[in-house]
């Protein structure tokens, strides 16, 4: 069975359009890479209020919910305060925790970056996490994140840098996905279609979905296939090798014939292998 | 009182990471420039039954949706008949859609785009909109958009292709959501400081928070601010070019004396109108 992953990006600056959600996308292929289904990415604002509602609302249709931002020492970094609310824990000073952000912050006065290497409330509130969480270092920032267990639920928080997310996924979270999901391959193949009109291949696109639900299969127009050719995306997930190849073939079979037969010429296919 | 607005992107290729959620946060710095609030954004896949379910929740919460994506010819584009479901509406012919679709594809026929100007149910399917709505033009794709009034809420549904959405945007939403914000103007400033600790101006921030309710100011560090300066942006609206210097000016001169008595020098301060 699929494991559902709800991915939860938290920041006023992404509601507000001043940065944009790359590190959504990022979660968002890395999970699917390896078998997760996303079924929501949600953002919300730095507002005790939406993210508490968010994520009980992610928890009630989701196995796996995975937060980035909020984890900073600024007063509008309050996800690890939210989690413990929305779980119904207390937010408690982990020690393990600590440790890791005064190591970090030794580092940092070593190397001359900030003043003091004493501990100030600011810095302590990156140690505050939701009772019986285990922190997930952070190699490359200050914050630690989270991992909580809950009523066979699991929540990952990570910060919002994108380089410190990216960095505690890879190490802290993905591992423990592919363990959940069993399916650790997948491949996408690309075929460019010698073709303008999206809306003539719609019915094969169909045909296709629905004759083969484990494979993802969309047509992407070039700017509404005025200039460019239309490419076909065909992306396919299983377990083992075997059966990631064999499906693969089974659709790239099945399009090339169906174009074929309409007169479509297959001017080029890619496997992007992952 | 502030608008909500509730921004709902729909794609499967969002949630599997394969495009990132550009227009979400255009749409949101567009929607926040004319002094809407935006609540959240949502991103779910090509199902009916999470369209149905985000669009039925966003409309609970928000006075404004708006929806990009999932308007092609498509079998996956789906959501017209989702907004209808939500809404309790029947999916009906729009006759003023259909001479759009149907004058799109005369010109794509005359440009030699497709090989017939004539109606298939593929093309058809893209003037089906929820009853009692009004089709938006657009000039620059296919398939229209569309708003509809609901129970005192405002849907709006653009097409995920970016300048398709853009322009929409552009010509039919933003006029509308400037009558309901009645503001028009925002101003957002940047102070660059020669400083390099985040945590160490947390206070401040949080105390000019408190301070300002209307303006949104936040720290931007560098990486963890290892190598770079720490930025703080301030961003005020208002609905008179008066209010909105005054405002913006009251935020600066807080932010400049407090970081003077801390020894934080601020090295450039810009403003970016628009």
């Amino acid at each position: 069975m699929a494991v559902r992953v709800e991915i939860l990006t938290i920041g006023t600056e992404l509601v507000t359009g001043l940065v944009v959600n790359t590190n959504g996308a990022w979660l968002a292929r890395r999970v699917t890479a390896v078998g997760g289904h996303v079924t929501r990415i949600v953002t919300v604002r730095d507002d005790e209020g939406e993210i508490v509602g968010a994520l009980r609302e992610a928890l009630s249709r989701a196995e796996v919910v995975i937060t980035t931002g909020g984890l900073g020492p600024t007063p509008d970094d309050m996800t690890m305060a939210c989690v413990a609310k929305a779980l119904g824990r207390r937010l408690v000073l982990n020690e393990e925790a600590l440790e890791m952000v005064r190591r970090t912050y030794a580092i940092l006065y070593e190397e001359g970056v900030v003043k003091s290497p004493e501990m100030t409330p600011e810095r302590e509130k990156m140690a505050m996490l939701p009772e019986g969480a285990e922190p997930l270092p952070n190699p490359v920032g200050a914050a630690p994140g989270a991992a909580i267990e809950h009523e066979g639920r699991l929540v990952f928080c990570l910060p919002g840098v994108p380089r410190e997310m990216e960095r505690m996924y890879e190490e802290s979270v993905e591992p423990r996905l592919r363990r959940l999901t069993g399916a650790s391959l997948s491949v996408t193949a690309t075929l460019k279609l010698d073709c303008t009109d999206e809306s003539s291949i719609a019915g094969v696109i169909r045909e296709a979905s629905r004759a083969f639900p484990w494979a993802y299969i969309k047509s992407h127009p070039g700017r509404l296939a005025r200039e460019g050719r239309i490419n076909v995306t065909v992306t396919v997930f299983a377990g083992d090798a075997e059966t990631l190849s064999t499906r693969l073939e089974e659709v790239e079979r099945f399009l090339k014939e169906r174009f074929k037969n309409m007169g479509i010429r297959v001017i080029s296919s890619d496997e992007n292998h992952q």
